[in-house]
């Protein structure tokens, strides 16, 4: 039986994930959860999983639910809430699901714990991947991940040598206005933004997609989970978002990782690998969708892509800078402060004043991550 | 260093081994070669490969070639002469590239050894697969298929527990009848069912592929490699040959082996495994190709894929007479006596004749299949 916590349990990830283990309770013990602000939904959680630990986003929160836990379930909040259940709930398998750069603390405190990781923030590789795959080797933590992407390229490298590796190809659906003109995004609005025509997920990633944002910030995911260097990671356009991802190895044989869009898929398997369990996820139908279609990466099209590949490039506090800037942009559309298009020109003109720092250690991210937010926040697009 | 037998070295497959074999001489020493009729092919590769042992098809050939082999190369000939080169050339790799039930002797003379197989020659296990898995594993040797079907689901099923597969998916890309209706079969000669789309092959092999009796060869082929029953083995018309099979595992995931339509890369993984080594073929550009195009089997349009399933459900020496059926009636279409559509009739009417055996000896299924190939030749279509 794992012992499971879940960071972020009620957003989109870590609600599915509690939805794969409700289906085989004797399997997991859920040991932890942590949540932001939606404490209705978290108790609900709690009520059914009994948690020994939980944690909230403030001391406010911690104490209004206090009286409404069940006994022998204590309550946590904070930053530190967040590494209590990531390190002292007693888990044996933490999902890391919480949503930015948020997640790095925590998913660090799980792999000096002891812990395998289930990674769906991908920010924590983003920001600090030399910190965190170091110290998973050395503490012998295994990091799974559970975004369909990289839960593909997991899959297709099983059982296959590293040294055949010639490259990951990761497929991207082209997001909400894949097929808009640069000129027909000027006036896009949020509302627009969020209809991803494939995935169901929360809006950062919604928006992240419609940009490609997210696909920048999975291509670094990928260059550290898989130690591919950028040069042997390409995108490619797939607007069925069947192929989650593919690997081409040097003998010239393509593996990929078919399925339908349903996280359900890629979060079990990261929790039941190397196994494979029956999933409530629909079987694919690839006679029903008859067709798959591959287009090239237009990366003027999507200069949030190429950003990303070149702050990866650079490395060092330059991922760390990409990212936190386009948090905040993102936030700031989603406050429909700025438009569409601002989104992008925020990402490059951060990243423009900002002078990489080479292997920085925990504390320097942060820090960067904090001016790059405060340049992104005060920047008149 | 592989010290490897070709058995069948003259043909598409064999000397797409051999060319495989000399991009890398480091790692291989040919110590063996059979061939049928094709002498100056097989003098030619003995000058280059200085195998110990030849062999031809008769007496009388290897009368003509003896003194014109190189010292140290010797020469036997017959079905002994295939028994011999796979069993006492010293090989430790042996490819059994045959074409027929032919290369059944050889291949059980092979495993008797010790020797690895690559598989090339699906009646091997169509007609005595139930012997041949029994003997390969009492033995320990490991059999890795050639076809790239099966090498597709090989590379699939790599580092995958087998209790989590679902279901093989083999594609199958019509043949050059296509896009025929029924009625325009009833005409076709036998240069226009030599042109395959997509694949360069033997004339038998392109004929199977337009009647669809190769699909079913390798439908049997993969149940006894795999050890899959046959209402889990399904088949998809796949027009490109891109994708060259898939596995969908039960929690929905569906692994799939992508490449260029060229025997090198299935021949080469053969010989290489588990490792993988850079390859002569073109990579494969999605991105040229664009766009894979998934429809479902008619077996209403390839009468033999159906009686290939129900022949192999069946059992016992039911796949035997099959496959004798239709080698026989290939070479009667091919020598022009018959038209297209008499090849499956034939195989019918022999199939109906037939009182199947269950378990049967290696005695009986020669006898089998001897009596199913006088059968096919004598019924007026």
């Amino acid at each position: 039986m794992k012992k499971v916590a879940v960071l972020g349990s009620t957003g989109s990830i870590g609600t599915q994930t509690l939805d794969v283990i409700s289906r085989e309770p004797e399997s997991y013990d859920v040991v932890g959860l942590a949540a932001g602000t939606n404490v209705d939904l978290l108790l609900k959680q709690t009520a059914v999983f009994r948690p020994k630990l939980v944690s909230v986003a403030t001391r406010e929160l911690a104490d209004q639910i206090r009286d409404r836990l069940p006994s022998g379930t204590r309550v946590c909040f904070g930053e530190e809430g967040l590494v209590e259940v990531a390190a002292h709930a007693g888990a044996d398998y933490v999902v890391c699901a919480l949503v930015g750069s948020l997640g790095l603390s925590s998913a660090l405190a799980a792999i000096d714990a002891g812990a395998t990781i289930g990674l769906a923030n991908k920010e924590t590789l983003v920001t600090a991947g030399h910190l965190v795959m170091a110290r998973a080797a050395a503490k012998g933590a295994a990091i799974v991940p559970i975004d369909s992407e990289h839960s593909a390229l997991f899959q297709c490298l099983n059982g296959e040598p590293r040294s055949a590796v010639k490259r990951l190809i990761l497929t991207a659906s082209g997001g909400s206005f894949r097929d808009k003109t640069r000129d027909e995004l000027k006036d896009v609005t949020v509302e627009d933004a969020l209809k991803h025509p494939n995935w169901s997920m929360g809006a950062k990633v919604t928006i992240d997609s419609a940009t490609m944002a997210n696909k920048g910030l999975e291509v670094m995911e990928a260059h550290w989970l898989f130690d591919v260097p950028y040069d042997r990671i390409d995108v490619m356009i797939h607007p069925e978002s069947i192929v989650h991802s593919m690997v081409e190895f040097r003998d010239t044989s393509v593996i990929a990782q078919l399925g339908n869009p349903d996280m359900r898929v890629p979060i079990q398997y990261a929790l039941t690998y190397p196994e494979r369990r029956p999933s409530a996820a629909l079987p694919l139908d690839l006679l029903a969708k008859g067709t798959l279609n591959f287009r090239p990466m237009d990366f003027g099209r999507y200069p949030c892509l190429h950003l990303a590949y070149e702050a990866g490039r650079v490395g060092g506090t330059a991922p760390t800078v990409f990212n936190a800037a386009n948090e905040a942009a993102v936030a700031r559309f989603l406050r429909r402060e700025i438009s569409f298009l601002s989104i992008e020109e925020i990402i490059e003109e951060v990243l423009n004043r900002h002078t990489p720092h080479s292997s920085p250690d925990l504390g320097t991210i942060l820090e960067t991550d904090l001016w790059a937010r405060q340049q992104a926040e005060l920047l008149r697009p």
